[in-house]
């Protein structure tokens, strides 16, 4: 059988969505396969992941956008330019052909921003090698995205403990 | 600042509900503290995640619970065994109070079923030690867990690529 590649999208305002795709480059990684990760928004891979990421230092390929990228930053030019060249190196990997899976983790909040061009991105993430997996992960994912996508999951918030005044836990929250 | 461990729950019909349980189970691996994967359906945990969870056999202890258990069974009265025994070797581990984390994968399940009591079942989750993280997945979680949960996400399929043919792809899938 032909091997597809599935277009996969974790959208929706509650949690799950990063640690989602973050369980399908471990299922990934134990089958041996290369796995690229790029990471938009600072902070949603955390300390856990990321030594835990450390074990598969042969298959994995690990990036995060700009150097203190948020969205609270007191300079947008300089955040369009670290999402602009994240996006470059994320359409070169694309491109390139050589992964199993990507994950553009916090993408939609660059295509919301209009960081970057969205019909060239549609256009680059639907032309991939026909066998590459590829997620995107991030709230309210624009129409274009859905629309090309195999597999959208939309993960909806039921209950929060920090509406409930629990403060972050290490191993789970950071 | 003391620690609260929480209670989650991953339910709804979307994917991404157990990808995400091991997304967490990684995360805390990553900071070194003890897990506990117990999972109730058989498949749920695919071979990647398996091998994946190999490079962390110093600190994850992982179990199946029954040996061909599914839910299309011939003999139910062997699944509800299989059922009784994996909640008793849960409880002893949360009662054990040794891991930072414990997954009770598909478990809503055996709760829906009326395979455990479903009382004793909710008290025990409850009474676990104060720092001990939680995490249960499945459809249908039944009132009284969501009740007691401190942060329940319900995925939601939108869109899925089975409706439209696709089989399952290696790495992602299975």
């Amino acid at each position: 059988m032909a091997t597809k590649g599935l277009l996969m999208v974790h959208t929706g305002r509650g949690k799950g969505k990063t640690t989602a795709a973050l369980g399908l480059a471990f299922r990934t990684l134990g089958h041996g396969l290369p796995v690229c990760i790029i990471q938009f928004i600072k902070g949603t891979w955390k300390y856990g992941e990321l030594t835990s990421a450390g074990r598969f230092a042969d298959l994995l390929e690990f990036h995060v956008v700009g150097e203190g990228f948020t969205w609270k930053s007191q300079d947008p030019e300089a955040d369009r330019r670290a999402a602009r060249e994240g996006w470059d190196l994320a359409r070169q990997r694309i491109e390139a052909g050589r992964h199993h899976l990507i994950i553009l983790d916090e993408f939609t909040y660059v295509l919301n921003f209009k960081m970057v061009d969205e019909q060239e991105a549609i256009a680059c993430i639907k032309n991939r090698a026909a066998a590459m997996h590829l997620v995107v992960t991030g709230r309210d994912a624009p129409v274009s995205l859905l629309d090309v996508a195999d597999l959208v999951t939309e993960m909806r918030e039921v209950k929060h403990p920090f509406k409930s005044g629990i403060r972050a836990q290490r191993g789970i929250e950071f």
